[in-house]
């Protein structure tokens, strides 16, 4: 079997094509243009690959409604060309398969819930912490969409006790994606995240972020596991400290052994590593494909 | 038909017998004693009603998940002789009916989605801000569960700014329900909230953090309805100021007609009223009889 993938990012899309049991064959990577011409190498890369589905996972906000007439839109993005671009459709005209699309983060999540980190669970929450963050929600076996997709990101946040720095989120300044994304990083502190000795005070207040948002995730979903991937979660250092950031706000309120005494298990980086967003799409093709051949 | 419904509180019981309309035709009350005598009431009630099945919504934390051998129980509860009470266990030994069996605030939740406010979506969060605050939420069509169920009534909050008090959570302090339950209202403002004028200062700070916690169940679950239910709620002024508090907060983010133009719509108190426990158990047992039906 050869299904598609897309994984579509705000500065790079990658295109690839794996098979069912998530081994992803071969990729290919271009930077994030305008739309149509951004499409066009999309389009070329597939054009003889003769795949049997496609799955998307893209930057948003996008409209994942199907009901909707503007389905398959990347709808109000600050991103040149793209808002209000019918992204699906476009790649619809020139493939007839069946398509997976969902936002990159929920792509990630199906992924790892199909083969990674959550694989056999039927709920996971997945935070990609880069140049923004996003979140993607699978519970009780599905993908949660609602009213628009989540976008836990942008989450209101207790401000650390020693952090002045005013936030960087357009919408909301202060919010998870104001404080805590790379950009914020930088600007707090003057130099890049990467550059950042592993013991400086940077990462416990980053832990700081992170853990609250992570907290109000359990809280809120009661996932079976929460994966956090992105730029910034490879500092190692970082998910030592986020676990116990979860703890001490917790504080032992909810009774699950997986929290108590196995945290190092639940809170964990992607077991897709750095092929978590392409094998997520890799993951919505294939559901695409299995639906529609059970039709 | 003919369905039992059970309404379990930390103060009260209400057991009850409707229809698959969702229709309450008798009702009976009772304290909440140690469960041994509790159950003895609620047994004795049903015993000649020949009810088709039961549904059970009931105060927490409880096991929800069925491949665990302590299903059915009540776990680490404060109230006397309750924790590791075998609550649904007992019932079954009496009654040969199926049962449905989940929190208070999941079956309000799947209440309203069958009758209510959310009727015909398949999605909602449902709040009910009393004595405790507590969380149900139903996404994609399913109640969520997880890895124990929601408890969304302790995510942290921002303090409003003119707060000084410490928070009433034994285990978080100022969470959300430390802070903005009937008990801290009352600790608060040295007077019950009921007494509290309605343009008193304290219901300007009360929305502040229900609208934080709306908020935040926006961002993480893009839910298509949010209902808010509970003895706080019978406050009339109080809504108008959180749907203000939210639409503050996501300061036009989320981009969806329902929110930014039609929040007196979105943002509602349960259309069941005070039915909506009841009612909610009501629809577990429905479910419950029909999947049995089904098998």
């Amino acid at each position: 079997m050869r299904i598609g993938a897309i994984e579509a990012g705000g500065t790079k899309f990658v295109c690839g094509i794996g098979n069912d049991e998530g081994v992803i064959e071969e990729r290919v990577s271009f930077p994030t243009e305008q739309p149509e011409r951004t499409m066009e190498n999309v389009i070329a890369y597939f054009q003889d690959k003769q795949v049997e589905a496609i799955g998307i996972g893209t930057f948003g906000p996008i409209n994942i409604d199907p009901a909707s007439s503007e389905y398959g839109y990347v709808t109000t993005t600050p991103k040149p060309g793209w808002s209000g671009y019918p992204f699906l459709g476009t790649l619809k005209e020139r493939f007839h398969v069946p398509f997976g699309w969902d936002t990159d983060v929920n792509a990630a999540a199906f992924g790892e819930a199909t083969w990674g980190a959550a694989k056999g669970l039927d709920s996971c929450v997945y935070y990609t912490v880069g140049t923004g963050i996003g979140v993607g929600v699978y519970a009780e076996g599905k993908l949660v969409h609602g009213l628009v997709h989540p976008e836990g990101g942008h989450v209101l946040v207790r401000r650390h006790p020693k952090d002045e720095f005013e936030g960087l989120c357009p919408f909301h300044g202060d919010c998870l994606e104001g404080m805590a994304a790379g950009p914020a990083l930088e600007k707090r502190w003057g130099i890049k995240g990467s550059e950042l000795s592993q013991d400086h005070p940077a990462w416990e207040m980053e832990a700081y972020y992170i853990g609250q948002a992570v907290t109000g995730a359990i809280l809120m979903l009661s996932p079976k596991k929460i994966i956090l991937g992105g730029g910034v979660m490879h500092q190692q250092q970082l998910l030592p400290l986020i676990r116990a950031e979860v703890r001490k706000n917790l504080n032992g309120y909810v009774s699950a052994t997986e929290i108590l005494t196995n945290i190092d298990n639940y809170i964990v980086t992607p077991g897709l590593g750095d092929n978590a967003g392409l094998a997520g799409a890799l993951a919505l093709g294939l559901k695409a494909f299995i639906c529609y051949n059970q039709k």
